[in-house]
């Protein structure tokens, strides 16, 4: 496993975009909608790992939540892993909880949410690449 | 920049790494103690990247502070340099705040906080891993 991408729930993606790109010293390298999810996403690569900022622009959406409850700050840290199907198996014979199906999430990105009890409270998942994704 | 290390602050480190060596399906990497920042640590290398897990032993120090505001979570992202000193200065230019001066993190670690005004609320860093350092 690798880490794959961490997020972080922000207000205003513009203004977050260019805190982080004076931070990071580059521009963001995408710009993404997740109607899904009901959030705005904007991504910076830092080698292998993505650095996401997300904004919710549906308070009803997990990011949404996420911002009302708990403010601007770390939403969650994905591991990237070959085959989702063959790790989430093995977390359940680990007795690792996962929470809910597999679902899309960016791009060609296919992820497992773990259930939070299990791990600080906080939202981690596994994420595979899927080739020809679209 | 890559990201370095991601840090979780834990109330029971031998708990947690059982939890995360259960969700990488491997072994931890490291253990160590940072007497300066009051906590002992618990390294999972993934990538060029660590996953570390950080008991409080001195509820006075930053991390015991933190989990006593906040509970179990994520507590910091530190961003990997080259040249720590360089990319202060850039930071310094570009209107990036800084607390404090550079300190010494794990093993050949040399960490610079950012101000966390400036990004989100949460504790991000920049840190270089120093030739020769022990």
């Amino acid at each position: 496993m690798h880490i794959h991408h961490i997020n972080f729930v922000v207000e205003d993606l513009d203004e977050a975009i260019g805190r982080f790109e004076r931070i990071l010293g580059k521009p963001v390298d995408r710009r993404d909608s997740l109607p899904g999810r009901g959030a705005l996403t904007a991504g910076f690569k830092l080698g292998r790992a993505w650095f996401v900022l997300v904004q919710p622009i549906d308070p009803e959406g997990v990011p949404g939540r996420h911002l009302a409850e708990h403010g601007e700050g770390f939403f969650l840290c994905s591991f990237g892993v070959d085959d989702l199907d063959q790790t989430s198996s093995r977390l359940r014979q680990a007795g690792v909880g996962l929470a809910g199906p597999p679902r899309q999430g960016l791009d060609n990105w296919r992820v497992q949410d773990l259930d939070p009890e299990y791990s600080l409270g906080e939202q981690f998942q596994i994420t595979e690449e899927v080739e020809n994704g679209d």
